[in-house]
């Protein structure tokens, strides 16, 4: 993930797909896109379904200047992308909650990337070889360790790429940004940190009882 | 939050929108619902904008029998939504990592709720109600405490309440279903905890510069 060289070359805004909302929280740092996909594990996809918008929550890595996202073939949106549907995805990490002397100005420090495009489906070779990014990305060296896919497996997953292209970073951190007349009030205000943890691995053992 | 009694009958599965994958992974159970819903603090919430498929994060709320969501008036999303515009919105808890015997079988635990439908936007008294409901959820009780909001303040932020009838809860828990085959394997396997969890509130001092 980190064998490219870095690129301080950043994304073009497009103006279709520039959010209108906070125009300073924003970005198009190759750095900072790349660095809040790398930390994510989950992504939401959307697209046009036939009966309106569709979303759903999928397991993703980024790739060089790509994203790829992992898809069951039985899945309404592995067929979708096939044909060619744009699709929009985006990743979001919660940082904190922001506690504010007013109630208007309460707010979430959070890092998100989205993303626009049409992707195209990866296949044959390269996507055998790709399998292993969505392993390692769980837990580094992981792809050495555990069986390879078969080639029946293989055809069961969907790998689908997303060019970087259409790319923009949002971001909020810091504290409240309270108004200068409340700033006295007797109100507690700062930040709740969140962060994602892993907890101690349990091993499979008779007692985890397999899911369907 | 939990004011509602407790209602036992679940949601009617809709055939336009049930996920064609792993159907003992679904769920319409109504307790169930609740329970994902109430946890998260931000959903992705996406719809067809005039360029494709768009999608944001927003944060939300369960209030009964709708979810409710906080839009800036500024974002294109709730000049969308204030024009009846349909669209699907995913809340997902990553729960942990399933490390399996083979490649294949690596998956996620996880929670997940999607609602589709046509938002209403809410308006006056109830608009103002409703906005504590968003601090509360963050701290209980906070509403009581920080100013709330002024007309200026109300009006500058939209909220839109997606009712919960076209819904499905989606989740995985357990280990790994590795083929018994691989049963034998010398490869580690099990889970991986995620959490998120709450760190140290920092106090809102000279320190923590504000965000724009």
């Amino acid at each position: 993930m980190s064998a490219e060289p870095y690129e301080p070359v950043p994304y073009e805004p497009a103006d279709v797909y520039r959010p209108r909302r906070s125009p300073g929280r924003e970005s198009y740092d190759r750095a900072l896109v790349h660095a809040i996909l790398d930390e994510g594990m989950v992504a939401h996809v959307s697209y046009q379904g036939g009966h309106g918008p569709e979303i759903i929550p999928a397991f993703y890595v980024r790739h060089g200047e790509e994203v790829l996202v992992h898809l069951s073939r039985r899945a309404g949106l592995a067929s979708a992308l096939q044909a060619g549907t744009p699709f929009a995805f985006c990743v979001t990490h919660l940082d904190g909650l922001v506690l504010a002397r007013s109630a208007f100005h309460h707010s979430m420090n959070y890092r998100s990337v989205i993303v626009h495009g049409v992707p195209r489906e990866v296949t044959g070779e390269e996507k055998l070889r790709l399998f292993d990014l969505f392993i390692d990305k769980a837990v580094p060296g992981r792809s050495k360790e555990a069986r390879p896919a078969n080639g029946q497996e293989a055809r069961a997953t969907g790998v689908f790429a997303l060019p970087l292209v259409h790319v923009v970073a949002k971001t909020r951190s810091g504290g409240p940004n309270d108004d200068a007349a409340d700033m006295a009030l007797p109100v507690w205000a700062g930040v709740i940190p969140l962060a994602m943890v892993r907890g101690e691995p349990i091993e499979d053992r008779v007692e985890l009882a397999g899911n369907i």
